[in-house]
């Protein structure tokens, strides 16, 4: 069934299918309806090669229902739904009329609707994480640290509160993100792999199996097997919702670290900070009426998306709640998941082709860093006053600061012309004067632990 | 741009579009990115039209920008937004294409993009829910008053906690729907209609059009005037986001009663209660595998919807904030919320058609209810025990219903027995003491309010 | 019963108690345990002065157990309950205990636990917005226009996308809070004047009430105006939920405007920016080893509370649903919905105190424009290009911004010797040369609308 | 410092307070605002302790420094914090206060407030996980393990969508919440026992303590290594959010399954299904104004703990957020977090009691699942006439359950009268046509599956 583009509701199915058809094709591979569909009989597929394999019917059968399974078109299903109003049932009358007389009787044998729904989900879920959305987080964690790798030294005010601290550098500052997004995307392959399918029939009891089989959990497990998954060691008659959930959490965990990543950027951004920037096209419009702005917009855009989609986490955890052995409640909201998905991929992809083109102004950093050098050796002042025995140093400190802020003088001179701390400075080392006077160095050991990140995480990642 | 529907990605544009194509035709009227372009459209000529009221541009430039709007096609914009990365520059490059140039540089002419997204935006939701949603709304009131006026006097066990507690009529219960949905519908209403739009320019400050008007307000008001709307006292670059918030709250509002409606529903519906059924075609299947099953599907749906559309509200919530005079971390979250209002409007138009075809059993109301009648008149007991004197009423009939548990009689035969209470006994009055012989007269004025309730809301919501 | 307040669990009831005792004090009188009780048995009170009013029971039953009611103390209701485990039969027998035989049984006479409970809850909390709440929203109000009156000139940088756009003055960007609010405060006192109570009984069918009235609900609405409350036109054994949901909506939108002031302060207050700073106290510790940092933490903290009590709105939307008459799983959800109430006060009260201190630093607000000053003339220069007939002006000012990044000129002496555009220069008016040379100028009615905006709220809220 | 616990305005401090003194003076040991300084003051001192193993102070002011802050009070910190108005400040003046003047420069010697709020908030919920959260669970899986091994055997309906589908066992049921149980306890270990500490510094980069340590992650892993935690590979001024988000989804996800079991009881407590019911107290009162009403309120209370706690998931993935090397908006935010686990715990001490005393009425479930026995063969009767080679089975019983409905006859006898049936029904074996003519023996291995997952997990959890 056609439709026009822009008709859709959706903005995934409109907006953002036109601005990146190509990723959007490869998500609707796994997460379109088509794609629901397309799993759905491959898991009825696999169910009829099970029981070739058990035995209860010759493998032609299997043979046979596998290449029915492979020629379903939704809009037959959808077609078939009108007269049955139940989309599996639609599903397997549409392969029953596929298949001979000797395979119809096989087709759905045992199973329960949901059985063949929970079991494409956790297969479409698993398959669009490894395929599409980690490869394209690792795309992401990869031109992170090139960034991080190339900048590891170069100078940055540390800014907490949005005021600046100590500082870090650059490099450092990305290592965060290397980091963080590194364990969210070993998290996610853990939820993904975690994923359960089942072949426990209408109450999880495996009423309708254990007819044919002693043990149908060995059924079941043949069944998953040839799909790559296993069974949880109970089910009502749906698979127990937290490996959903927990999928799911990492989904928007993983969504919560690019948005920082956005913000951070974004703020860097600011007319009055501007340390890094979009590149932008040539003929691009910044603003419709301010010819001159160049907006963050992608990062602005990421930041949206996680808006629009880490709420949707409350629909999971209330989806965790089925009256008795299943109510429906949860059908509607079940579908609507795969949509956090997409949204992650959206905005991890659009990470991916801004920050490849992220401009560095180091300059601009050095500039900025410097604005406050004079206050930065507070700290190690403080610290280098109290391990050489002051017993109040960080109000001694304090109180110099606002004789800086009077404009009485800089810190470092302060300090040096008071009575008072002179004999403590004076048993200071070489190198901690040299931070003294040139709080650039005091940067600990954030190149060094920039580049520690990047090597830890390329190995973990496999990249 | 046609595509598939089965390759959507929501299951908006896809199940519940192929599920009610009509409802989603005149959904996508008003909220489908072709919609939101030809709104935006209408925005922009009504700005020409203001400027000609105004006398900055003749009325003949006026004319051919209207009908240059009207003529704006979604693929063309999203052509030149190729180019431009900035999609209302593209919707302004595309009228210009379409006007001489004589009327070029009036389109757009002081307003800011914003100007005109804030203001289409506020156009649509209007319109949406003056159209479609509220009459929607009050089809469901409509089918809900014909329910609750035929079986205002059906006497149904009242319960609380899930235990029947004194008696109402099933007439009562929709009235709760009537009441609450009424109510609603009027919060709906007065949200759409205190929507704003703006005209104010990149900043709110009325900066570009300043150049050109003394008074730019008259000139904003103008404009806004032309499309049924007005503007707040204050704008940034953006609309105060209150406005939609609001509408938001009544939509997430309404979206609670519905399904507090289905829940009740489907649990009546539930094996040992059966009080109602929805209605079955004869060739519809309600299970794969249990050929028997008559499943309350539709309002599962509802509720299910419910749990895919209220948690986002939190997005609304986290748009309520933008940077200064905006920042643009609400656009892509502002393009999802007309989703909301698609999925009420999928919810309300599924319980007008299953309401309607609501089978009631006022013989199984009448049953569950006697079931317990032997302990409903505890309370009238207690209170007329009270009412006539006796000290501790309560507790002296808590006592009594233990007795009834142990099966040692009916509440009232175990009242008449006992010694302490006879002397309160004997003072109660006949109608009094008709009650507590038969207990289905213990419903209060629940069928004169079924009625009255009925008569309130036809006569506030005019139906 | 006695505690140490330190050994609470939530920060409530020990770090913001601790912070602010004073504020704690009076929101406990409405919204504590304590309040609750007190509230409760003034509704039980007034349920036996509207029996006496109806001449149900003597006036002089009213009189005692008005007295016992106000005599009520929350341990001895607690101890009762320890027994009955209700607490509202727990609170009726404390009543009972206070009063004669002849008023015993005129003590809850009719009325089930949740017509008390509902109709306390609405008292207490109208009574909180109108008397707490409000007033202090108002006070953050008229802080907000001191400082947009006397700011109301100050030129600012206009931002948008954290981008410097063109500009306004710093009291029009306050003038922004001023009317969000005063709409917000509007929004809540329609609310909480909108609260309903209920006294129809345990169905809402007046079953009880009934057996001495003819009209339950003119009895109802004695008790209830005794309140300065009125019903709904229908009830279940609770209220209808949605007069809460709309309160609370109230509650969480207001809380969004505070947030986004905040955000807005905490930017400004960037080391970069610098335009705004909180007054430290002489010994305040901005760091615990940074001496010299002066961090924004009243204005983070704000927008902490924000995200601690926002998402609570999807307790209250989860609580429009009870099952048929009502089932109790909002029991405990309904308890917490009070702390919104706390949170919202006491950010108000935060802003309010550290707003009024805030320091405002108008020259570096002028350095900040100035910055960029030299970009800011492009949108005027486009708008008068385009007005003066050229067809195509937002591109050719584009174009010249490239050449202004380029280090080849300002705009202003780049357009003049455009020899493209100088047909068009040629024909501008002496005020609009005069705001193409002093971009200060460019501030649209900024002034006039801070000033504007400050009129109307005062008027409004009456201020 | 004392104050009336009814002047509390959390319920938690209150009425749950009240309610569980015991528990929550357990959960309070770990919670509370004692609790917490409690912890930052065992940081502090693991901190000088690691100090003193690398040489940087002598072991006895180590000790000194131990003895001092295991004498720390609430109230000093909270008088020092009037002056300081920083918490951590405060706390290291206290304990400053009481060591001598040779040990008072190695408090808090080279960290950041935060290095010690962090790592003492890991610790904390680390605990309180595995002290008391888990063992509650542990006590409910046991106590559900009780009733699933006693009940496995005992028939009972199976339910989907609210209505009777094919039967298990009461056992089987219960093992559903013993699986996932087990499966989110051991979650949440997980996420407990990989909670990070840090001891980093100001922004991460371990810039004071690089003064003093060639290898000062070296030197963090000593101090947190004395507190039984590690460090996380990047840190900023916080650690990275992410292991408390996994450890809060663990406790969300956890409160999903109570939630779940107690909807489950408490619809099994519905008057018309009865097949369950919490034993009541000689003395309590089920309802105000009806004596007789044995309400499910401990499990609804846990449902409605669910909705107060859960959504809140929403403020720890906002506050994954936090600009550059932090901002302070997770401050507040990061204090309410420990409510969910009290809440968790709650709920949990809740089942635990009442599920212990939980009546089962196998006599009602064996009259419920007969009511409807006679279609529920209507699954097995279709799978084996496929089986046995019928071409449209599902259709032909879907016909014949219609057949049923009229009143034509039970559902085996209708199928034995069936002439197009009659030539598949020779075929099936004798135990397949047991089944079909005694349904409660088609519970598939439901039985088995009960003992199998409590062995499981009996196992796993080290029951």
């Amino acid at each position: 069934m056609q439709r026009d583009l822009f008709d859709s509701i959706s903005p995934l199915d409109h907006r953002y299918y036109a601005s990146s058809p190509e990723l959007f094709e490869r998500l609707a591979s796994y997460l379109s309806e088509s794609a629901t569909i397309r799993y759905q009989a491959r898991v009825e597929a696999a169910l009829v090669r099970g029981l070739s394999r058990m035995g209860i019917c010759p493998p032609r059968v299997a043979e046979e229902v596998e290449r029915a399974c492979a020629a379903v078109l939704p809009d037959e299903v959808y077609a078939e739904e009108q007269k049955t109003r139940h989309n599996i049932r639609a599903l397997v009358n549409v392969i029953r009329s596929k298949v001979s007389d000797e395979a119809k009787p096989f087709v759905h044998f045992t199973a329960t609707s949901v059985d063949i729904i929970d079991t494409a989900r956790a297969l479409q879920l698993k398959d669009v994480a490894l395929d599409v959305v980690i490869p394209l987080l690792k795309d992401l964690v990869r031109v992170l640290i090139g960034i991080a790798r190339r900048e590891a030294d170069t100078v940055q005010a540390g800014r907490t509160h949005g005021q600046h601290a100590v500082p870090i550098t650059f490099g450092f500052a990305l290592a965060e993100y290397v980091s963080r997004l590194g364990n969210r995307i070993e998290a996610l392959e853990q939820a993904a792999r975690n994923l359960k399918g089942k072949m426990a029939g209408a109450v999880g009891a495996y009423n309708a199996s254990h007819l044919f089989f002693d043990d149908p959990r060995a059924f079941e497990a043949e069944v998953l097997g040839l799909l790559g998954l296993s069974a949880a060691d109970h089910a009502t008659q749906i698979v127990q919702p937290e490996f959903v959930v927990d999928y799911m959490h990492a989904v928007a965990s993983t969504f919560g670290v690019l948005a920082n990543l956005a913000d951070d950027v974004r703020h860097l951004q600011r007319t009055e900070i501007g340390e890094v920037g979009e590149s932008f096209e040539k003929d691009q419009v910044g603003s419709s009426t301010m010819p001159h702005k160049r907006n963050p917009w992608n990062f602005e855009h990421v930041k949206s998306l996680w808006k629009v989609f880490v709420p949707r986490m409350m629909t999971l955890y209330m989806d965790q709640i089925s009256e008795h052995q299943r109510d429906l409640t949860n059908s509607a909201s079940g579908r609507f998941a795969v949509e956090m998905v997409a949204g992650l991929s959206c905005a991890a992809d659009r990470l991916v082709r801004v920050m490849r083109k992220l401009v560095v102004d180091p300059e601009r950093m050095q500039q900025n860093f410097e604005s406050t050098a004079g206050y930065i050796i507070a700290e190690p002042l403080y610290i280098l006053l109290a391990a050489h025995g002051h017993p109040d140093a960080h109000e001694a400190v304090r109180k110099l600061t606002l004789q800086v802020e009077a404009g009485e003088g800089d810190l470092w001179e302060l300090a040096m012309a008071s009575g008072e701390l002179a004999p403590y400075l004076e048993r200071f080392n070489e190198s901690q004067r040299a931070i003294l006077k040139d709080p650039a160095k005091y940067t600990g050991i954030a190149a060094q632990r920039a580049l520690a990140v990047c090597d830890e995480w390329e190995r973990r990642l496999n990249l």
